[in-house]
């Protein structure tokens, strides 16, 4: 294994006590429960917005914390849905006045520590409600779910329901909004490579050098097939045909297209990938309005890319739009 | 090869097209001549600036077009030098009354385009400067280089001209400040795995799996030495070491610290090598004040990193802070 890593137990902490040390100004580190908050939340008049889930997915989501963005995030170990009694304590530590939205990925994992945190906040009279996001259209249930996976896609549920949340909306507004964007939202990835996880110390599958996984899990799961290496123009059309068919979006149709690094693949390639999906679907007649090129969604230092496409309409476009800020970006 | 890739030839071409589909308000993509420039450029009352070189180095530098960052890029194929021609009409396309600085990375390759491109330039009454890059403590000369390699300290230098040019400085003032921030900024990099380029289809050196390389060149350049894998805090102490004692940057500086990232290394182990170098840091009296994790200066699918510390004063803090927006990140 070659790695950036002291002792592999201790490689999420450590990441974490780098992000914080980067960003002391905006960013508390809370060890006691392994979670990331923005110094000043809660605030009084918004909803809280925590999302959790295993570790090696970053940027998402202990990089995604700020304005208009998470207001805190309770990772897991690697590929480990958090404790629930660590999420019930981040919940408590951003409780606002306005309530808690929790934010989850689809894995009976995630879901199961998502629940119960939510039952014992509410028991505790903190109101918290859950949104699932399941936007993975390579299969149906999978090693880790019942039903789709939750891959990609969740930064744009994340991005328009922390920017409703920054004007004001309630709850009821947010889970509205959040369950309107999970439904327009569609994402399909493909590996070079496997993932090595770190207290694994090996590759997490063997993938031979002339294959590739088609519609990979972000934590190594199988997808549809292994197909033959090809040139990017037909992986990318096979990632955007299988995307643009479920939904399906039509001609006409005007979206926000991202073309989503897995961990091990440099920005250049992205951007070619991204510029034959942008005309693969210039082809089809659908107009990509927000483009998206790089890492929002990894599986540690997996080669490989996910394409992802949001159906605007004007409330989802001005949400997509509207100003947030992360220790790594600014939208 | 495991690539997102088409005919190798295209790569780069196919790249900038992704690049410019995806920012097409802002970004202007030039086939002719291979480049990238901000679409309002030339602005009047500002010098424009240009940086060229081997592609495979993304973000640098056709991701780095934008306000209080560079004009336009000029980049050759990957890690070949631009024509000198190519970067003399880029000059021409950008030129303005206030003139043209050139950043330029000190490899013999793009030193010899540059300055050929100048003085075609000025032979054309185009007011041009070129600046040299050359922060890469590892070895004095090198397989493209007489003198120090540039490397990712670059961007430093680059965010400083770019801030004060912004603000009128005239190109005077912008080689004064130029050379002040190169001469207090230090790198040293290291890889785990070597580099694939796309038209060579196999990885450019030969690295052990027990070894790394310390203080690689970002084209696959031998370092100081090959040496067994460690722990990341030992891998950390020496490339800090090394950095600081060259300047050396002692007890009580004020600091600039980046963990850059080479291509293939996840964002977490990046933040992870962060808080390594951000203790080291404290506990010889030397205080960041500005931090960096992410990928800046890259070498294409290289696994590994780079520590780059500039020493601040109020001046260079000052132009470090300012506005600025690329493709990808708004500082």
């Amino acid at each position: 294994m070659k790695k950036f890593v002291n002792d592999p137990k201790n490689y999420v902490a450590e990441m974490l006590q780098g992000l914080a040390l980067a960003n002391p100004d905006t960013l508390r580190y809370v060890p006691e429960y392994n979670l990331i908050m923005r110094a000043d939340a809660p605030q009084e008049g918004k909803v809280s917005i925590v999302q959790g889930s295993g570790s090696g997915h970053e940027p998402a989501h202990v990089m995604s914390v700020g304005p208009g963005m998470l207001d805190a995030a309770c990772p897991g170990d690697v590929f480990a849905a958090p404790p629930a009694d660590y999420v019930y304590e981040t919940v408590k530590l951003v409780a606002s006045p306005k309530g808690v939205l929790l934010l989850v990925n689809n894995y009976t994992g995630d879901r199961m520590a998502f629940e119960m945190a939510e039952e014992l906040s509410q028991a505790d009279g903190i109101d918290v409600r859950t949104l699932f996001v399941d936007d993975d259209v390579a299969v149906q249930d999978s090693t880790y779910t019942v039903g789709r996976r939750g891959v990609a896609g969740n930064f744009f549920v994340l991005k328009a329901v922390g920017a409703a949340a920054e004007r004001g909306a309630d709850l009821d507004e947010l889970v509205r909004i959040g369950e309107k964007v999970n439904s327009v939202t569609r994402t399909m990835g493909m590996a070079l490579t496997a993932c090595t996880p770190p207290a694994k110390g090996s590759p997490l599958f063997d993938l031979p050098a002339d294959k590739v996984e088609m519609g990979v899990g972000i934590h190594g799961e199988p997808g549809r097939r292994r197909e033959p290496l090809q040139p990017a123009e037909a992986h990318v059309r096979e990632l955007l045909t299988a995307v643009v068919d479920d939904l399906p979006f039509v001609s006409g149709d005007q979206v926000a297209l991202m073309a989503n690094g897995l961990g091990g693949t440099p920005i250049g390639e992205l951007y070619l990938v991204y510029g034959l999906a942008h005309r693969q679907l210039a082809e089809r007649g659908i107009e990509v309005r927000r483009s998206y090129v790089g890492e929002y969604c990894t599986s540690l230092d997996m080669a490989g890319a996910s394409l992802t496409l949001v159906r605007l309409d004007d409330e989802i476009a001005d949400l997509l739009a509207a100003p947030a800020q992360t220790p790594i970006r600014v939208f």
